[in-house]
């Protein structure tokens, strides 16, 4: 085993419910607090054991709701107090990292922060090491640091990045500037991305030292950077933090850190990327699932599923189900089944992301019961 | 209103379970007691309902399994206790009309029968009444008599009726002599058997006298016809029915009517048949369920769920559901969607015969308690 990075801390921000993947993901069990790969541990616990070798498992602090907390601490009985930092009310990215880079910052000035996705999925974890290490590099000589994944495929469903010249930055050699971001493109578009090579997919890491990447977002919002010293200096005390939540949190803007954080950086030239040559998936809907769970393999038929009996004949694409029925597939392929005790699914493959638009539909209806 | 047929006496077997209408047809809910068509009556009583104005409703005699007479009951209340034949285990249709048969000639001997199937769907009331007319007239001069349908298109999963030279039957001027039956051809063959025009879908329609129709079983299989009279014989008298059943029943040969009764009559020219211009089902599968609730329109959703609540976007097939959930379908076409409380099928209209398929290989591994 290495050893711990010097001076590093990890940040997961646990928030998203995960809408692709609903009726799986829900508000009171949101994606990363499933085994999406039949791996034995949640997406939680996978991405706490990736990084406990890298910062220290003292050394991970976790963001999350209030409503999740009971649920993360039982997937995380080594989290310690101290590291856990709990919202109110969902605010974005740039609020819930940016306050623990605040928090931690406070702490430990020379501080590097690495925030990591709580419901992103790598196998390679020496891969992932490497990578990391190279941008803990890249932060300590100042510079905001992402990781991108090196495309394998033509992917239509994640946004990319792009990268430019070398940064030349001393123990992180393969470091590039970064130029620009995309959305996630179509699929001429990806295929153009794969062919010229200079455009990584962007897995939401961000590797900073945490003083450096509050200045950044100081820049773009001043007024959310405010807000958040002020949380951060009641942080420790007992007394103080309750009433500085209360105060300050409801009135915090909502802002993606890409917004508040990348992209002015970028624009400056201070944004780096470390190509990741691992591999890396962010489970983004079912079809992602059962392409992970098959292997890449087609004509598969992926089970998740741990009571049911599933009968299949002549079928492919993936059943996820917390029943304890029989489940008969004829003829059906690419299929994607979700069966929970109040809402099922069925789609394919091919329309796996249209999920989203029912769980809008059935917010719109009222029927958040079910959401 | 018309006046009942004059001596006529309808007769409904009610006994399959609808094995390719799995999961939601099972040995204790068969499909009989379903409403298949959204009409708001289960295909028993829609059956009762067609028969009642042809022989009157004391003279329907319903032939069921023990385990179903409750049921049958609650769907038919004006059915009579004399007119309720349990069977103690399945016979199949040789002894289940038979003894109805031997049973009604002993009562009233030169009685007429109709059998009809309990889980068929006739929309055309009129059209039923006048074919079943001549079928009774064919009966009255000595004929056995089956009605086949003028098929619409190459069905594959009919059997055919092949008729041969007008029969010449006073009151029934559209009879024709049989001269064989077909099992379910490929399609190559059900539309060579279209543009010819001699052939009908066998819809297991059965008019005859009642000793005619035991004489003619006689010939094929006297011990069956022998045990079926000594049953008569004990019927109408309670303390012998019980004993003479228990010794007789068990025994009794297994043998589909088409074969005691049909094929033999064939053979010698007694067997005609009287082809029927009205729509008719016999709701085999899922996907004639669909074509049904969908009038036959293409890209249509047919849902039978009363309390789950069907989202969908650009799907098309059918949805049932004996469940409260919310059920969300994206992007599949044709699709067949069963939820009951214990299994879930899901296959396409293409695949819906193969359903049988499931259900025995549920019996080989002995998950009979979902059948």
């Amino acid at each position: 085993m290495d050893a711990a990075l010097d001076g590093f801390y990890s940040i997961i921000p646990a928030g998203g419910i995960g809408s692709r993947l609903w009726p799986l993901s829900r508000a009171d069990a949101p994606k990363f607090l499933h085994d999406l790969t039949g791996s034995g541990s949640t997406l939680l616990r996978g991405t706490w054991d990736r990084l406990a070798p890298l910062s220290g498992e003292q050394r991970i602090m976790v963001v999350t709701g209030r409503a999740h907390r009971a649920a993360v601490e039982a997937q995380l009985p080594e989290l310690r107090d101290v590291n856990v930092v709990l919202e109110s009310e969902p605010k974005d990215s740039s609020a819930a990292i940016g306050l623990a880079a605040a928090i931690l910052r406070k702490r430990e000035p020379d501080v590097i922060i690495g925030s990591f996705a709580a419901d992103h999925v790598i196998a390679d974890v020496r891969g992932f090491r490497r990578s990391v290490t190279h941008a803990v590099a890249a932060a300590r000589a100042g510079r905001i640091a992402l990781i991108g994944i090196t495309p394998t495929e033509p992917a239509i469903g994640f946004g990319y990045i792009r990268a430019g010249d070398a940064a030349e930055i001393d123990g992180a050699h393969d470091a590039r500037t970064v130029t620009g971001f995309v959305e996630k493109p179509d699929l001429a578009t990806a295929r153009r991305y794969l062919a010229e090579g200079d455009y990584l997919w962007n897995a939401s890491m961000f590797i900073a030292r945490a003083d450096v990447l509050l200045e950044q977002m100081r820049g773009a919002k001043p007024d959310l950077v405010a807000g958040l010293e002020e949380l951060a200096e009641a942080w420790d005390d007992p007394a103080a933090r309750g009433p500085a939540v209360d105060r300050i949190w409801p009135h915090l803007e909502k802002i993606a850190i890409d917004y508040s954080v990348a992209e002015p950086a970028a624009r400056v030239g201070k944004l780096v990327v470390i190509p990741g040559d691992f591999d890396w998936d962010d489970v983004g809907d079912f079809a992602s699932i059962a392409k992970l769970r098959s292997g890449g393999r087609a004509g598969e038929l992926a089970i998740l599923a741990d009571g049911a009996t599933v009968l299949s004949d002549h079928a492919s694409g993936i059943v996820v189900s917390q029943s304890k029925r029989v489940i008969s597939l004829i003829g059906v392929q690419d299929i994607v089944v979700v069966d929970t005790p109040d809402a099922l699914l069925v789609t394919t493959s091919e329309h796996a992301q249209r999920v989203k638009s029912v769980v809008d539909a059935l917010k719109l209806s009222g029927r958040s019961e079910v959401l």
